[in-house]
């Protein structure tokens, strides 16, 4: 019945350039973004937690217990950091949809287990006209 | 097949504590928002209607009406006021959760009665970082 | 499983006027809308796609992709325009409800021809405060 | 010692052509712009006036004051027209430069009577990106 | 040669009212504002400190200097409080004017002491369409 | 009389370490920025230019060739790419304020010569709450 959604942000870099893909294919494929030097982003990422209300508190989670969370799963490990030196990608390209279904992988547990609250979806803002949604897409 | 958002906003302030609550878990679960002299916040409304739109109109909802029903019920109520003297909130902690549901209730009659749309979901957004959406959650 | 958002825009000018209504239900209807010589808005455009993830690369639909089939079926189109002179809106008044819905038309097949993904939904940004989306509405 | 602005906004359109220059300097100069059907534009305009605050009533300017004023002269004359229909732009093309200035001049003599305050200057913003200051542009 | 600018914020509430205006003028000058219920918002402040770059780290001032000095004596201070309440507004009514004030009043000292550069200017922004600049008003 | 500001924005990676700095020095300085394995923003850049309006076209400045000169100059050199290893920054830290300098350096030259405005400032905005203003700081 109600969904609350906060925002964080990480600041970090990558490259886009797949193994799979031949040189020619990832210039197709990613344009500037293959340059190997790589480039950053500051990520937003907006997640989306859902269920009920608790009567007493009339809270659905506790901010701190959210704004740990992403602290310690996500912000520590990404942020500050080169996206394609972490295990996450190893084996995937570290894409902006990469990202949102890393992120989501990360959070999901630890926000049922501490907020008794579901992990509804996860939004990665990568510039002011692009964003990625995984998850459940409502 | 259309939904439509309009975005609104009323000052008001709150205290974050609960008669149910001891006082050292209210500061538990309101932290800083459980100070009893009060603070308040700038609520933004984001209200979203559905339905058909009208062939002759190109319209689902006059804009006019919408504004009308938001300042009648809800603006004139809460805005300018410390929610936690107002009886929708008597049994109830002017949580952002709690407002969503409030503002939800005195909008649905009167947006079916007069704009022959359906309200789909009130998103509050209490700061830049932070929003709550109560209804149907798409 | 993933949705993709990008933003777009394009100026154009509108007058709202309905040949279907009467004067004074045009006016009643369109307020300082319906003045004859016409005004303009800045149209922010938010096309969602969804869809499965290419392995390979790990995107959904090139953004170069999706970028060129705007400009060519919505910008080149609508942008720099009175939209009451374009055959899309002979029968339909251009309110933002039915610019939402002309667009989504336009992309709907190229978008599934060349990015092999859905288009989700279309939302018109008007102003900051009113926007409507045509489409799966979540 | 202290600055105020408020922020409002006003939708119009315009074509941008010189009776001065031939139509392929029109065109040159303006781009998609100088077609001749019009298109429009949600103008924001920051309006920023300074002075002393009344140490009485700790304001710099009535804010009630300055929203009428506004309405008075800019937003019910600019407001939902055709800009190159209006004699403030018989001389000059309906820029957002020229724009600036038009609303500078209609502001500075009722806000210096009413409000008792110096029109600072006057900033149109046209788009997300782009915006033009008429006035002391500090 | 260079400023930098810091945006915080911090909620608050506070009622428009002053000791030495009648209650008809305290509503003429304030209007809902002056309600005594109180209500609030949350202030946005943007500080602009300027000065020379180091030419060693190539830095005006460590962030996180300025993000402690603001914490410790504006964050701890006004937020979530009743503005009326605290010492700084016993002689001055809590304005957005001149909250502004009372934040560059407690803000400049420190700033030349631990940063080594000059407070330049502090904004207040009240509401997405309101802001106060107290201090050198460029 | 008259300044126009545009706004762009590059991707690119950064590692804030300075040579003439300890291990130490550098962590206690820049933080989490230090990490040698880089990370990224997109940087947003108003350049802002002054001048006299042209009275025959009514602009300060062709647009076009605003975008043109800063795609040439700062978009195609430091987007997309690794900051410390550009010889722009060979002897100064990629800090945000040394970013504003060296775009400010690149830009002042053609635009005077090509749009015959004068570069007033130039405002480097690294995430939403911080900026940079390299230039006259008005």
């Amino acid at each position: 019945m109600i969904e609350v959604t906060h925002r964080y942000r990480f600041p970090a870099a990558h490259v886009l350039r797949s193994d799979r893909l031949s040189d020619a294919e990832n210039e197709a494929t990613y344009g500037l973004c293959a340059n190997p030097n790589g480039h950053g982003h500051d990520y937003g990422v907006e997640v989306t937690v859902g269920g009920e209300v608790d009567p007493r508190s009339g809270r659905l989670c506790p901010p701190e217990a959210l704004d740990a969370i992403f602290e310690e799963r996500v912000a520590s490990r990404f942020g500050h950091r080169m996206l394609n030196d972490d295990p996450a990608f190893a084996e995937r390209v570290p894409t902006a949809e990469n990202i949102a279904r890393a992120v989501h992988e990360r959070l999901e547990e630890p926000i049922a287990a501490r907020c008794g609250a579901r992990l509804v979806r996860v939004r990665v803002i990568e510039t002011r006209n692009n964003s990625f949604v995984y998850g459940d897409p409502r």
